[in-house]
């Protein structure tokens, strides 16, 4: 087994040539929710699968109905060393609305800053930057002599849009992927200088909604007063899914969300978070939810319901007096506690289906649904985990929660059994899902070095 | 003075050409409100300055600060003859959605169905087609020794964005452009079988608004819960402009608006209107607008509001968890009887800008604004059009209302003081704004046929 110390050296003085394999990850455009992009969701896999291979790996590009997994195997020299799995993914949003990029969002770029270095492109934190850490540290393992730990890696190419093919290659490859413990690094720091694990994932429940009424667009001069407009429909519906103090009144929604238990409430209130910050790094100043819930809270530990997108008539340029037939918008709920997704999204296609005016038809379309997670807060990897992150930054992590959804980690907790210690590099001013996307150069380095603290916390 | 019977045989045996001529007219893509066609709409202009001339006007293509307009005029030989001006619009509607054409949009073909052979192609009722039936009784005029009155020609090319150019041009040539009537061909008949003329045209108050929160799009599981999702406040504000009995909310909105008169209210319950057949045509089946009105009610005489686009986040195929940091919409006003369009744009403009939560910002695009317009119904040149109608349909024309709205008929009344005849040979079936327009072959024959009756019994 090699020194720590030794490690660390090697992770060091590999970060020039690691940022040049970052770079050839992210200049492929593997967006997962455009069937047009699904060559380039490929290549990303056999990028991959080649770079593991010549870390040390057993690597595989393994198809599944939609985007390939890649699947790598390396084992520890040490006998009776624990087996952790670790995921990430290398797929990433839509880069739109591209004239909000400072340079080609697949065109990854060094900046320099006052604050440091940033790598710049989609995906750069979410999540190739932060897969690449992982990897890196198994590669200045394995170069200076092996892996504390045996290690199972489990990249998938459709995170961003819901995993839709992940459970049945779960449930396929069951014996083959089972582990101790499954490490994510698809999470956020506390900040620049504080770590963080992430104890509590919102689930995520998505449903895409198109109502339709005339059976073609009108003239809204010809028709306008007496024909239906499913515009003003589907805003009824949307304006009806809150009340006047931000909770959601689909009947049932609150069903499995518990209040904070006081110890964990008293822990987070100690945190050192300013909610005027947090909102005020993008442009707000009041927090929008549930009255009476702090942001941590809301974003933490309450369910939410937001619209991602809406469409109908004519958004072009100008004016067109149309009465247009139909209009879509995409819902998302986020949960928590014990939340059925389910049984959510049968309540909201019932209150849509109740809220319909004679002669429009609603179509619902499903775009995913996973329930909330909640790590104990009290096991053993976790106060290893801490001990090497503490080691690492010089501070105590922040045990946490994230609004973001990891469907995979419910999915290998229900299929596997298996828990999750999930701990990532990203800042919350990173931009993932939106413009000019960033990575912490400071995260890529220490990040690579936190997991060869964690694996060796973990083995010894 | 040629007879009227040589007349309507000249215009008989032109057909074939005036469907050559109306082809070439159509197969120009002249899309007034994307400024890539401004190109097209000049095309458009030209092609008509010089079939104006080769009819015998005096023809000239004119610039304004948008697309140029098209003035002609011809000389009757009768002196004392009655001096008309004559108006249409060159520009059409953009044809998307393309994907529900059954054949180009501008590629004009001629289809034959049981009910007779009709014109397809984008602009073909409106306005071209209609357009042309006045410049074909005019060539027969012309080509038989002379037309009955003095006539100028006025062809637009921004109708459909609201004719933000027309005021001003009208302003600078008043002098030129007076006439002792306004002639129109922009309106429909009441159906296939019996002519109609229009004497109520709704105004038109165009506006979009565009409701911005955080500086940037942020990602729904991060945000979503404690940041304000404008799509959220959009759907709110579009939902509260009408009340439970579908009445606007807008505070003075109806200011204005009178209830009909009994005698016209009687007219009008004897019109053999059926709204099953009126609705059903376009897969509707009841009235959406204020109730206990009656649908030629709510589209002829009563105001109305719609949405007529709307946008914001991810619009695209599957999912983005996105939480956007704009949405946008489009209205559109209908007003009536002495509805005043900038009191209604300033009223609905506070309306916004009252229900916006903190952090939210509303900037407000004008596109266009215009009031109602009501003719007398007991002028002269109305009673001599009917005869004319009569003859050449052998059935009274109805005397109504449209829904729709043209600008410049209220321009020319507050500008020069002049009253308008509209007629027109468009069907409520004619798919105008919608894909696979159309125009009957029957309404563009009989139409330049009525225009030189009209033309006749406005002249003897």
């Amino acid at each position: 087994m090699p020194a720590l110390e030794a490690v660390l050296s090697r992770v060091d003085a590999n970060m020039d040539d690691a940022l040049k394999r970052l770079f050839s990850l992210l200049a492929i455009p593997s967006i997962s929710t455009d069937p047009a992009y699904a060559p380039d969701c490929l290549r990303a896999a056999n990028l991959l699968r080649d770079d593991l291979e010549s870390v040390g790996f057993d690597a595989a590009v393994r198809p599944t109905a939609g985007h390939p997994m890649v699947v790598a195997r390396a084992k520890s020299g040490a006998s009776g060393a624990p087996h952790v799995l670790f995921y990430g993914h290398y797929d990433v949003q839509p880069a739109d609305p591209l004239d909000l990029w400072e340079t080609e969002p697949f065109a990854p770029r060094l900046d320099t800053t006052p604050a440091g270095k940033r790598i710049v492109a989609r995906g750069a934190a979410d999540d190739k930057g932060q897969l690449m850490t992982f990897i890196e540290a198994c590669r200045a393992y394995l170069a200076e002599g092996g892996l504390p730990c045996d290690v199972t890696v489990l990249l998938e190419g459709e995170e961003e849009t819901g995993s839709p093919s992940l459970p049945a290659f779960l449930d396929a490859n069951k014996e083959e992927l089972r582990a101790d413990l499954m490490l994510v690094c698809d999470t956020n720091m506390w900040n620049r200088d504080t770590p963080m694990v992430t104890a509590m994932l919102r689930g995520l429940a998505l449903e895409e909604v198109t109502i339709r009424a005339a059976s073609r667009d009108l003239h809204s001069g010809l028709f306008g007063g007496a024909a239906v407009n499913p515009i003003q429909v589907l805003a009824k519906i949307i304006a009806g899914l809150r009340d006047d103090k931000g909770a959601i009144t689909l009947p049932g929604f609150y069903d499995g969300v518990a209040e904070l238990p006081e110890d964990v409430a008293e822990q987070w209130r100690a945190i050192p978070f300013k909610p005027a910050d947090f909102l005020g790094a993008v442009g707000l100043s009041q927090p929008a939810g549930e009255a009476g819930r702090g942001v941590l809270e809301q974003i933490w530990s309450r369910p939410a319901c937001d619209v991602n997108g809406i469409s109908g008539g004519y958004a072009g340029a100008g004016s067109k007096t149309v009465l247009p037939a139909r209009a879509s918008a995409k819902f998302s709920f986020r949960l928590v506690g014990k939340q059925d997704p389910e049984k959510v999204l049968e309540s909201f296609r019932a209150y849509v289906r109740k809220a319909l005016p004679p002669d429009c038809r609603a179509e619902f379309t499903r775009h995913g649904a996973s329930p909330a997670l909640q790590l104990p807060f009290s096991s053993e990897a976790l106060s290893r985990a801490r001990r090497a992150l503490l080691a690492e930054w010089g501070k105590e992590p922040i045990i946490g929660g994230s609004g973001g959804s990891i469907p995979i980690v419910g999915d290998f907790k229900r299929l596997l059994g298996m828990d999750a210690l999930m701990i990532g590099f990203g800042l919350d001013d990173d931009r993932i899902h939106s413009p000019n996307e960033k990575y912490e150069m400071s995260s890529f380095h220490k990040g690579a070095r936190s997991w060869a603290r964690v694996l060796d916390a973990l083995a010894n």
